[in-house]
């Protein structure tokens, strides 16, 4: 397996950042929380900076203004000459870029921690790349160990060759979490509780890390994108049914072939037709019809995660 | 009490109105469903008019998009004269005053059911002006008959001296279904189904009564409001605390002085101060924000409803 280099040094430069979203309110509100009160975010050897990635789409309450922000940091947006009609998220793209990146710079950021809320009922969800980013992987086992009594599922959506488009991808490295259900537009407070202890348990990590400490190898089980599934449509391209009742909130379940998936709003069933069982994710997210997705396909793969070594000269807090 | 005059004809012009919010999707879909094939409404006596309220709204998604078209529908903007700066809504509660009304003229329609969803645990509720709508009364009578393993609450909005607002305040006689929990841009199976049947029970009801059905009195429970209650709020108007987890979802439930209503971020709790118990209802819900209402405070009425006599003359269906 190719595998990103593990960081030699402590992880000095880590940010939150909610709101990449402006209508996923527990990352709107724990960044407005800590850009009064940052003292949550620290810890001995570091302090998370905390951001509000897309103040405008923030404050409208929606997703975004002109494009989505989250899908926003690649090359293409972030090198291009910028222009007068470029969309906001353009423009913030490129100021995050200089926040908290350049991406693949060595100035960048060691860690961005992106904060997300989902419609669909995937719980606590940990979004990274790939498999081979072995810090990531560490980061999600640790933090499943914390609430072992709670899933914390790993979701893999890096399709090969692909370039990478999230707010984190800026940094040298990095998650998103992915809390749900929740409503746009809505604070729930069991979403809130659960996704400020998870920061704090990553921030815990970095701060165990950045002390010397190294973590063995694991077995992780994750879920790895295989790709989309619009709803089915009529002839303008409008919704022709719904996601099936026996679906709906069955995020991260196995779904066989043959089992339904849609009712058409004449009442009929529309049956799986794949040939091997998948395990879909983001089932009925409302920020993805506009997308075509009514869900995600996902194998469900078990890998080896190597161990995480401690730094030769780790971190010592000064008193 | 002082009733409003029960129906003394059959009623023949009936309205199913959807998305008078943009993004409350159920009725959306249910209207867009009912103007491609609109065999579902139609009953022997009357067939009803499908109607998506606010095409705008519904096309961006949104509640609405110049202001809530379901607060519009009062005399100031109704016969205001119109401008080239109204925005959308005025203009189109116009449309619709003028589709479904003139409001409290003869020409108007003799019923108009609103479909509405809420992000809150509202389940199956019915909203209407006041307990003295004798013939609304007993529809959500029949409605609660047809389903008594789910409750389907009453909900009285109106405060005295308010003039009515509402889109179904044009037609002579009216109704909202506010099915939820949903969030916005989401079309859940379980709340359209039920939506659907909820609607194909008021549609019989409607049958039954221009039939020469005659409805006997019988006693109401209903939920009436009080007022609203916002969030505890930060110097410069931001959220300062969230609803209390023992609050959320617990809509309809008693809210006993005492019991805690909000959590701080900073993690303490406030309590509900007033000295009686109260009902919750939309607790929560995502459009409510903008208007400083963390929820309703309503309170819980049992009252007499009387009978509903047969139509002197009924009517038989033609062959």
């Amino acid at each position: 397996m190719c595998s990103l280099p593990v960081p030699r040094e402590p992880l000095r430069r880590v940010a939150v950042t909610g709101g990449t979203h402006g209508n996923e309110m527990s990352g709107v509100y724990l960044a407005r929380h800590w850009l009064r009160d940052p003292s949550e975010l620290q810890r001995p050897s570091f302090s998370a900076m905390p951001v509000l990635a897309n103040p405008e789409a923030t404050a409208a309450c929606r997703r975004y203004v002109g494009r989505d922000l989250n899908r926003t940091f690649t090359s293409t947006f972030l090198t291009a000459r910028a222009t007068p009609d470029d969309p906001y998220e353009v423009t913030r793209a490129r100021e995050l870029n200089q926040l908290l990146g350049p991406k693949a710079s060595g100035r960048a950021f060691d860690f961005v921690l992106d904060l997300h809320n989902t419609t669909a009922n995937m719980g606590s969800c940990l979004i990274a790349e790939a498999a081979h980013n072995i810090f990531a992987m560490h980061m999600c086992h640790h933090l499943q160990l914390q609430s072992p009594e709670l899933p914390c599922r790993v979701f893999l959506y890096q399709l090969p060759g692909v370039e990478t488009y999230s707010v984190d991808s800026v940094a040298k490295n990095g998650m998103a979490l992915e809390l749900g259900p929740q409503p746009q537009g809505v604070l729930r407070a069991d979403i809130f509780l659960r996704m400020r202890a998870l920061v704090a348990a990553a921030l815990d990590f970095i701060e165990l890390f950045n002390q010397g400490t190294a973590f063995p190898a694991f077995e992780m089980e994750a879920y790895r994108t295989l790709g989309a599934v619009d709803f089915p449509r009529t002839d303008d391209g409008g919704l022709a049914g719904f996601v099936h009742p026996q679906l709906q909130d069955q995020d991260f379940q196995p779904l066989r072939p043959g089992a339904p998936i849609f009712q058409m709003f004449s009442g009929e069933d529309v049956l799986y037709e794949g040939d091997s069982t998948v395990y879909p994710v983001f089932i009925n997210e409302a920020a993805y019809y506009e997308k075509g997705t009514a869900f995600f396909q996902t194998e469900k793969l078990t890998f080896s995660v190597p161990a995480l070594p401690a730094l030769a000269s780790a971190s010592t807090p000064t008193p």
